[in-house]
This record gives C-alpha cells, sequence and structure tokens, in this order.
C-alpha cells in the first residue's frame, strides 16, 4: 500500500509545482506596478485571507455624516494580486459620500440595509444615471467615473463596496481640490468656481494657497 | 452670455466624443471573447446599471438547504464589460455551498448575517484555507481554486460574494462529476472514487453512463 | 526559378495564415467590450492609418479660449483595438483646459509650442504634481486623476497628447457637475459647494434641476 | 569608414535603450504578482531559454501509471513573464492523469506517439467534451475547467502540454481532497461522497482528518 | 428521492447560468480587437476542440525545404479567446524557416524528431541566443523578436510551436520585404541592401516595385 | 469649525489610503515583468513626471542622418507602469529611420514639421501601408510589424512618436541582422540575402561571424 501513498511525489516527476495562487502582499517589500512583493507562502495563514474590520462601524460623527472603512491591499494584504478589494460605507441620517472617483477600478455597491440615493456621471454625454436603493440592491459605479452616495431614508444606513482591484484609488473631489495646496487662483481657473468659493472651502479643508 | 452656455461644444472641436464608460449587454447580440455586444447607448436607463434579484431570499428547501441566487452578466447586463459581478448565498441551518470553482474569477465574500466555515485549497501544496466567518467578516478565494462555505450556526445565515469577471462561471464538482454523461468507469478511473459510490451519486444527481 | 517564386504559399501548408495587426473600426458595426468590429482587411486602406485632423487648429473663440481636438477611435477608425490614440490641444493666451479626468488612460502631453502649466492630483494624498512646461517638454498624467493644463504665456500654446487606449474617454469636471439635470440641492450635498454657486454655474453651463 | 561603424549609437542619442525581452526568473528574488523579479542580463545565457528535461521519460512506477515532468517557471526560470510553459505526459498502458484544473492557465495538448482519450467539463451546463487522440491530434482545454488525459491503447503514449502562463498551477482533485488535513466531515458534506469513501481515499492519499 | 434529483436547479436561484468557458469562433461572424464572434454553445462539439492537421506532415518541396503547417483560429476555431495556439514546422534535411517574427506572441518550440539550430536575437543588445536543440528539448521565443530554425542535422526534423495568442502573426523577412510592391528604392534606403541585392530577391520572392 | 476641518481623516476611518496611481521607477530596484520596483512616494516630485530631454535636437550627423531620442522608461521614470512613453524623432534632408520593430508596443507617430514618407508592412498579407505624412499628421503603427520613415522633403523634419508601454523596445533590422556575431553563412541561409552582401553590411555595422 505504501506505492499508493506517494502517488503525487511520483506522478510529479518535478520535486515541486510552483503555483502563484495567490500573492500575499509583503507590506514592507518592494512595491511593483502589479503591487506588493509576496509574503513567503509558508508564512501564509488562513488569517491572511479574512479581513473582519468590515464587522466595526463606522464613526459618522463629521461633517459628512458617513464613514468609508477600507479593506484594500494595505489593509488587506491578502489580496494583493488577486484584483479584488473592499470597503464598507456607514451612513447616519443625512450622511452622504461626496462625489468621488477610483481612478483603478469598477464599484459594485451592495445595500445592507437602509436607503441610499445612488449616482454616477457618464463622460460622453454627462448623462447621470440615479437611483434609490433599496436593501438588498446592486448598483454598479463604471472605472473612473464620478458618483457618490447619499442616505434617502430617515435611519442608518450600511452599504458594502467591492472593486475589481486590491488598490482601487479613492480621489474625493473636495479634498483633490480643496485640501491641497493648489493655488486658489489656479481652482478658480480650471473649475469656474468663484474665488470667495474656493477660498471658503480651502478654509473649511484645511487647503493652503 | 449665450456664449458660455456653448463652451462645451465649442472647447470640443470634434462633434462628439465618443466614450465606453459602459457596455451594457444586449443579450441577442453577438457574444465575443471580451463579452456580449453593446446595448446603443441612448437606450441605457439607470435601471440597467441597478439589480434587485440580491434582495430576494433564494429558496433553501433542496438538498444541499443552501441557494446561490447569481447576478452575472446574463442576469444583470450592466456589469458587461466592466470586470465585476455578484451574488447572494441563503444558508438554512445545516446549508452548504457544495465544493466548487470559478474558472474565470477570484471571489470575496462578505457575511451579512449568520456564522460561516469556508474554505479553499491550494493548488501547489494542497494547503486548506479554513475559517469560521462571522457577520461583517471579509474572505478572498484566489480564482480558479476549490472552495465550499458550510452554514457553521444554527441560524439561516447570508454572504454576498462579488467576482472580478461579469462572467465568473461556476464549476460544482459533484455535478460536473456526477450530472451528466461522463462513464462512470472513467469517473472512477480519473477520481480514484469506487465504482458504486460514482453509481450511487450519479442516480442522486441525475447523471447517466 | 518557378519553384521559387512561391516559397511562401509552400512553406505554408496553410492556404492562408490569418492575422489580426490590426482590428480598423466599422463604426457601423456592433461595438463591444473590447472595441467596434472590424472592417474587412480588403477594404482596409493607407488612409486608415493616418489622420489628419490634428493638422488644423481648433477654435479657440469660447469661454476657455482653449479648444481640444480628439483622434479618438470615432474620428480615427484605424486605432481600434491598438490601445493608443491622441488630441490636439489649442491654446490662445489665457486658454485653459480646465479640471477633468480620462477614465481610462493614461495622458503623455507634449508641448509643440508655447508655455503651459499642467498638473495633476494624486488620490492617495491630495498632492498637486504641477510644473510650467516649455516647447519639447513632455508630461505623464496617471490613467484616472484629475488633471488640467493652461496657457502660461502671453502668446498661443499647441500641445499634442497621445493616450493608451483608443477610448480614452473624457470627463470634464464643470460639464460633469453643471451641466446636466443633476438636482442642484444633489450637487451642492455631494460637492459642498455653495447652493447659490451651483445655480450660478448650472445656468452658465447649460444645466437643470 | 569609421562614421559608419558607429551609426547606430549616433541614431540613438540615448546612450542605452532598455528593453525587456525577456525577464529571466531570479529564484532566489522577489516575487510578485507579474513573476520573479529578473536576472540581470548581462548574466543571461542561451541556456536560460531551453529546457532539456522534457527530453527524459518519467517514471511511471506509481499509482496512476503516469508521470508528469512541468517545466513551470520554477524548473525553466527563461519562462518567467513571457505568458507560456509547457509539461511532458507519460502513460504506460492504463496510466491516467487524474482529474484536475490549471487555475491560471488554458492548455494545449499535443499526442506525440501512443492514444489518448481527453475530456474536459463544462462549468455553464456540465457538458463533457471527450475525444479520443491520435498521435498529432492537438486539443485544448480552457483555463480552469476539469479536465483529464487517459492512455486508450495497449502502449505507452506521450504528449506535451503547454500552457498561456509561466505559472499555471495543477490542482489535482484528489489530492485536494484527500492528500491534506481537511477534516472528512467536511469533505463529506461538502462533496456528497460516503464518509467510508473518504476516510478509505484519506488513507491511500496519505490525508488526515 | 426526487428532491434530489434537482438539487443543482433548486441551489441555483437563477435558471441559467451562463459561463464563457470557451468561444469557438464563428468564422462568418464578426470579428472584434479580441476576437470572433463567439459560435452558440448548443452547436458546439467535442471535434471543435481537437484539431489533426498537425498530424499530417507538411510538403517540404521548396526552396527552403521546410513546411509550417499552422493551428491558428482560422484553421482552429476552438482556440478563439483562449489565448493559445500551435503550429506543425517541418524540416527536410538543410531545411531552414527563416527569419521572422510573431507580432503578438511568445513562441515554445518543442524538437519531436531532428537536431534543430535555433536562435531569437534581442532588441536591446543585438545580442543574439542561439542554440542546437535534440529531440525532446523546449526553447522559448519572446514576443515580436526575430529568430529562425535550421535542420542542424542530416534527417528530415519536426518540431511544434505553441504560441501565447489564438492569432500570434507571422511576418517572414523575406517576405514582408521583398514579396510585396514596396519600391526597390525604399527597401534599399531603410535596409542599406544594394539595390542590386533588392531586386534579385524581389524577382526570387515575386516582388514588384 | 475644527470638526469640519478634519473631515477627511473622519471619513475615511482607515488612517491610510494607499493609491498606486503611480509608480516611478526606482532604476536601481528590482526589474519585474510588469516594470521596476517603485519609488517611494515621499521622495516622488513633479520633476519626475516632466521629461525634457525631447526638446533637444538629436544629432543627425550620421550614416542615416537622423536621429532617434528615447523617453523609455530608462530616461523618463515617471512612466514606469504607466503604459505609455515616446521619442523624438530628428530627419535631415534624405535622412531615414531605418525599417525597425517595437516588440512589446503600438507607436502613433504625429509630424512636427517637415514632410515624411512612412509605412508598415502587414504581416498576414505583406501588403505595405504607405503615405507621406505633412505637419500635424498622424499615424499609427500596429504593435510588432516592420515599419520605417523618411524625410520626403528637402527641410529638416521632425516627429513625435508615442508608445503603450513604458518599454516598447526597439528592434533595427540591420542592427539585428548585421551588428552582432550571428554567423555570416546563418544570416545568408536565414535572409536568402547574398553572402558577400551580409559581409559587407556586417563590415559596415561592426558585427563579426
Amino acid at each position: 500500500m505504501l506505492h499508493i501513498l506517494f502517488f503525487l511525489s511520483l506522478i510529479l516527476t518535478s520535486i515541486h509545482v510552483l503555483a502563484q495562487d495567490f500573492c500575499v502582499a509583503n507590506l514592507e517589500g518592494v512595491q511593483t506596478p502589479s503591487g506588493f512583493a509576496c509574503k513567503m507562502e509558508s508564512e501564509v495563514t488562513p488569517d491572511d485571507f479574512v479581513f473582519s474590520g468590515l464587522g466595526i462601524e463606522g464613526n459618522t460623527s463629521n461633517i459628512v455624516e458617513a464613514a468609508v472603512t477600507t479593506a484594500f491591499v494595505e489593509q488587506y494584504p491578502g489580496v494583493n494580486g488577486l484584483g479584488i478589494s473592499a470597503a464598507r460605507l456607514d451612513f447616519a441620517p443625512g450622511g452622504v459620500v461626496p462625489m468621488h472617483t477610483h481612478p483603478a477600478a469598477t464599484e459594485l455597491l451592495y445595500v445592507v440595509h437602509g436607503r441610499i440615493t445612488a449616482g454616477f456621471i457618464s463622460s460622453s454625454s454627462n448623462a447621470v444615471y440615479l437611483k434609490t436603493l433599496r436593501r438588498g440592491d446592486i448598483m454598479v459605479f463604471p472605472r473612473g467615473l464620478l458618483h457618490f452616495q447619499i442616505n434617502a431614508g430617515k435611519r442608518p444606513a450600511l452599504a458594502i463596496a467591492s472593486f475589481n482591484s486590491p488598490i482601487p484609488g479613492l480621489q474625493i473631489l473636495e479634498s483633490a481640490l480643496f485640501a491641497n495646496d493648489l493655488p486658489s487662483a489656479l481652482v478658480e481657473k480650471t473649475t469656474f468656481l468663484d474665488y470667495a468659493q474656493v477660498k471658503k472651502l480651502k478654509a473649511l479643508l484645511g487647503g493652503t494657497g
């Protein structure tokens, strides 16, 4: 019977068949255009593929009354190289995830509870695709397009977003325009916003210039 | 002021700038290696990007006491070409989504409620990555690897899976082996299962041969 | 000598070896996630691969004092499936190509003449990468990030942009926010702009709501 | 004449034009989602691109009377980053390469000598695509689908498989189910196999649990 | 027991789960950048995945004393969209597959019998990677690089090439330069070949101009 | 007002959201199939995204009376991982960029001034696509195909090429055949050029063998 026990090492003439089923990120290692260097397989455990951080309610005591908790590669190294990631969106009543884009990923939103009005804007015609979603609905936001989500109900809402990249990126419009040192005159000139409006939002969001 | 109203058509010398922000599937149209032909943009509405089918509980009155409701391109044409899709997994107590693979996608599972034991098997070492997940946990199942999910609690469980392909595929092991006309002797020879076992499962699952 | 003349048809046992060196778009044909259906090779001519539209100065007599002339697949069907396209940017003195993104492509800008101040905003840190470019300089704008270009000199300026997609998309921020029917209250809520500011720009850009 | 000898360094104003024609794996270097770090080009020799291991008959004195010799990136570092690899399949009379998948690659099989019955199972309909191949035949096995090969003749058979990935992976169904520590009760529950059958194959294949 | 027979249609709430395990080319259908439109799955048979044309010896009675038999998508529609294809190379004594490139694929060559000298030329340094291969050897030729194969023995030789594209393309240098209507003066100017040499080869290969 | 200033760190529960907007090459770091390891983001400056080398006229005092100045990843590390690069082509009267290929990229050429005759050769039919381009014209050269450019006017000409890869490669036919140690007899046998012609060009271009 012993010859049977080892049939696998026998059928494979090669001593070891390397697979790259996964490539858990070594966040201390080099970063490349395809992602982080892989942790050694011998050090990988089931915990690398599980993330519990999305089970914790985000703190919505802030100006937007919403919170985004990300499970991107930096928080969740197991998705490195696997082309997927996720985030949790908490909305207090009146909460809003403001206008933003994910430069590197399409988003699929699932409403766990509550009612959420969501929309994205097409680049070809500026058409707005807008819907109010209910518990259990999903909505897709194509890669790179401006979109937003608002709590449309009177109670808290919760949604889970998934992305087809471990590093989808998140460019929040207000932060991009007003939370840095881009000179206000340049913002005015490139956005047609009034100078006073720009200065006001710069002040609110901690920008300078 | 009129000269301002039309600045966009003026800045763009070209009459129209085609974008391919999305390509909602025309399921009656041709299918290609990259997906279905696109519906005309003028016929696209917000409803194309929203799917409510995952809000409906699947019927778990079956042998596995579980139900899988898919939001792949065929049910949800809006994801065509966008590299993402989803599914809903309902588990009665004792329910199981049996051993299966998605040949074309990585899966990310989010537990909406209940406790689910899930695992996948690495191809390089046959190592099993096994965890019991709780509400709010996510787990990733790398593309093409055998995996499964089981209700680990005494109450119903619900999970949402997302995939990084609009057509992830779903190859359920038992169906692949026993629910077709692959001759039982071939199944025996290629799986090392006993002939009687093969015949029994063929009978159960409606296979022949 | 005759046996030599035909060596090619002899070395190739197959009658014809199909290549897909190119796939000139049949703009009347189906559109798919990978692009347009191909024109028949027998109808392809050298003219399909050449586009002269970028040799014509754009009309900058408009509110932004700039003009964008595109050579995307719709204007230039020869680039279909080839992963590249181009555009011409004309700037009158004071001209600006306002804040925008290309959802599906990285841009590389080449300054033909004049001085242009250009910048993009990183999504991770909101850092601004800003430079004034001179004749002969090139600058790269990573995919999906907000960026802009301004004439920094007192004379007209000309630049050629190339993109690594035949359908890069072009989402101009002002048009996306103000030139459609997205309700002003929603714009206010998702951008933190004052309601009056939103209404003013809606009016300017032809938006409603 | 001297000015001619150096025309190349003259036409190229840049001192060196880096190409990445290849990226021979440094197996001691980091592994990333796109493959291994490259060996320095100055250390690359023709031998890096040639592999002689597939010229050696595999040892079929084992339970499956077959042998698989791989030329994946680990054995053949020259294919790193090049999107291709190969393997040799030896079959004694009665030999079988059991049911398996390649999670990351399509396989193309070429029969060098002998007769081989091969098949794969579609994920959409469980349809079996089954054929007996003769010397010179090729057959394609789409990525991620269960497939197998059996010696259909009375003499040894030899086939060469090529894959469109340097790391195709190889998940042998029996090993995945029975050669690890996945608890037998879980195997039973997720596969519908009888518990006794599971225990028997666990014993045969060296699994525990 | 009946409730068991139908467990699959029950676990899947959706009536049908579309997969795109394969996309056998409908050669009469549209061609797109990702390949041909798919044949309907109901019309697909096992024969679509098998090709016997490589089992037939090519006719080497020609100027190069070699023959190339292709199994690209046009001959072998089953590989459409699957990222792989193959070819058979027959060499009489003295036979040569002349200098050529595959614009869209890496090639992996397997020597079935005979001795073959093969080489490719790097684009960065013009370095030649040259080896004489024996039965069972494999060699890889990176995408797009000039390469060739010569019978290095006194007997016929046979090799099988596989490619990581269903449409690898084949640009034979001599045909590209001399078998068309590219004016001889242009060939001379762009290749530094003597005009007489160009005219001689134009005559040999059926070119004009 | 303070609670507003920090809304961003509040909405994002995660301390830092990593993006991979770009990956400026660390040319001293490892090279992988997807490109070079990234420079740390904290060390990235606007200058990394700008390259001024294409503003400098190349020296055309050479045998081809032309000069190619590259802005590939090695000269311009900012394009690493971004899928784009560029080059400058200077032509003296009579200048020619000889027959060559880019193994890894499609090229798009823009004529800044002068008249340039350019062409490429299809691999399927050896058809030549030839045009004389004027100031402002663009032409596309599909990946991997032989092509060339010639000054068609009596004055200097200037063109800018862009490529859809940061490492397009550049295989100049004459250098590949004659500027290395590939034995002249092998060149003769694989190209049908006369032995004397080969020796002559080997001598001219510094080749041996």
